[in-house]
């Protein structure tokens, strides 16, 4: 059994879970390491930072350099540095959004042009598992079906039956030691068929279980109802994934509603537009009012940006296009959202999450009426 | 007295230069750090790579974000957050090789366009003392007219004449505590012109004297004869400064000559190119003999790149443009110079110049040698 739940708090969860690569504290946000690397960072940096896991992306990694340059210098852990937890996705996510790239589906997989060079290629689950074998990740996701929100129910009812037939081919493909495997459910918003794509994968055996296609398109609100009922049809023995979220108030909503892992670019694509994440919003550090601030990023964080540097040379940097600028921000604005996940985490444990969480967003809610 | 000589090999010097901020040991390169930060490195990971010193841009600094901006914020720095010796040059170099916003030159100053703004602006050497002395850098250049190797004589001879007339009123120009001033002698390779200018500005007290207008377009070997006979004769008790100079060759034959002071982007810009420095010569990381490569950029380097990862890596970073892989490169390339001027301090002492040089020389002459 690689997973732990150690404390609840109503449907909000503290667990660990155990891969080959070390422990992942839940609920966990996992940066995302698209290439292989936490923009601009060092792994030593991500870590500092109270990284678990990081996220690579099998579909770029695949084109470039390839899982077999990977697989030939040792696996993604040895190639980039990161020796900690590593989850893969199953480029799926990047084959259905790159929709004019996207060249035919079928029940046996599905054909595509590559962003790189505009060969055709061809993914299958047999062939995402065979990647991510060789890419030696500790987590990896099936290829599933992930519709944009506004599909027609005809479209989500077939996203739904062939994220299940490749479920079940990929849940026995061969993986690498010691790796896990999680089943992605699917079914948009609408009841009877996100509760059928559920029903389905969880009648796998896999290692985890998460849900995709929300947070592409539909509101806020219908997203965190279905959440709400989704969640709890997952099995409470594994551990829960919602796909691609990443903001304060998301994480804060997935986790009171029983979700344990969750990944999104947001936290290091706000700092390459040179913005900073705090408790009471985002400071766009472009703004003139910035110019002679000597104040850090965030008042009382800890971060290496903070610690060190002011607003008004993290805007002379982002305004001069310093790289150093956007190292800055992705420091700190992925500190913020890790302790943001890690003041959750200590919260459930001592069963003052509901609280936890209204004060923060009660914080965010107070900083847009200022904005305003 | 803020300089000591403490060894000698030859013509070559090591020695101390005391500044406000810390000391510098000689000879000395100097990162630059153009814009207030050595391109994408934190100040912390610039010291730990053994920097004494770091140069900042008194023209980019002036328009972007401003003198008054950096004086308000505590100086250059606090604002930068590098706690060590910091010099700045004029302005004059960058006002003269952007030749097409030069607008008119005359025995007061030089009237210019910003590259920022086309906004007209002059400068004179009271106000680069001034822009200098808010600032607040721990060594202020004076302001001097840098022509290329291929200006008539006439116009080589004019430089020298203002070059010397500013120089004449910059010396008692107010200045920052504890500021040190070097003025700058031109000329180019004549050695009628040279000798006229190192006269005359050693007639005037300054902290240290720098040999200026060299490595602008003259050949290796005219410049080399130049420096050979020009650094002896500005005082032996004062640091001397070869202003733009930063590939290994050329380090190791200036400290020959009895420089002890010279800067250069060349590290720092071609990492930003994907190539890194070595003991043989450069290595292109996009060249396709890398891309399955385990080995460090450079065997045995203790750079922090080195340390962790493999050029194939590096060179998959370069290829997808990744920031992290130009930070690498930045970091390696940098160590690489600063080892190199460190190696050579440390033979100067022991008495073991000549032969430190010819082995490092004989490497580069043998990677170059096998590149072809």
């Amino acid at each position: 059994m690689s997973f732990t739940v150690e404390a609840t708090d109503g449907a909000a969860r503290a667990g660990v879970l155990r891969t080959a690569h070390g422990d992942i504290h839940t609920p966990a946000f996992m940066p995302v390491g698209t290439k292989g690397t936490v923009k601009t960072l060092l792994p030593a940096e991500v870590r500092s930072l109270g990284a678990d896991v990081i996220l690579g992306n099998t579909y770029h990694l695949h084109f470039r350099p390839g899982e077999d340059v990977i697989e030939e210098l040792g696996g993604l852990h040895a190639f980039t540095g990161w020796d900690g937890p590593i989850l893969t996705d199953s480029g799926g996510f990047q084959v259905f959004s790159l929709r004019d790239t996207l060249a035919r589906v079928d029940d046996d997989g599905v054909t595509f042009r590559s962003v790189y060079d505009g060969s055709e290629e061809r993914l299958t689950p047999e062939r995402v598992a065979e990647i991510q074998c060789r890419l030696g990740s500790d987590i990896a996701m099936c290829l599933d079906i992930c519709p944009p929100a506004d599909v027609s129910l005809r479209e989500h009812e077939e996203a739904v039956r062939r994220t299940q037939l490749w479920a079940e081919r990929q849940v026995d493909a061969p993986r690498a030691p010691g790796q896990l495997r999680f089943g992605i459910a699917q079914g948009g918003t609408d009841p009877t068929l996100r509760t059928r794509s559920i029903e389905g994968i969880i009648g796998l055996p896999f290692d985890g279980y998460a849900l995709g296609g929300l947070a592409v398109g539909e509101s806020r609100v219908e997203m965190l109802d279905t959440v709400g009922w989704a969640a709890p049809l997952l099995p409470a023995e594994r551990p829960r994934y919602f796909m691609g979220l990443g903001d304060a108030e998301g994480i804060l909503e997935v986790i009171a509603r029983g979700i344990d892992m969750f990944d999104c670019v947001l936290p290091t694509r706000t700092a390459r537009t040179g913005s900073a994440l705090t408790a009471r919003g985002r400071l766009n550090l472009r703004n003139a009012r910035f110019a002679r601030d000597p104040g850090p990023l965030e008042d009382g964080c800890g971060c290496p940006a903070c610690a060190g540097f002011s607003r008004a040379f993290v805007r002379h940097l982002v305004n001069q296009q310093e790289l150093l600028g956007l190292r800055l921000l992705t420091l700190h604005n992925l500190w913020f959202t890790l302790r943001l996940t890690a003041g959750a985490r200590e919260a459930i444990t001592r069963g003052a999450f509901d609280a936890y969480r209204a004060d923060a967003l009660a914080l965010l809610t107070a900083g847009l009426e200022e904005e305003r």
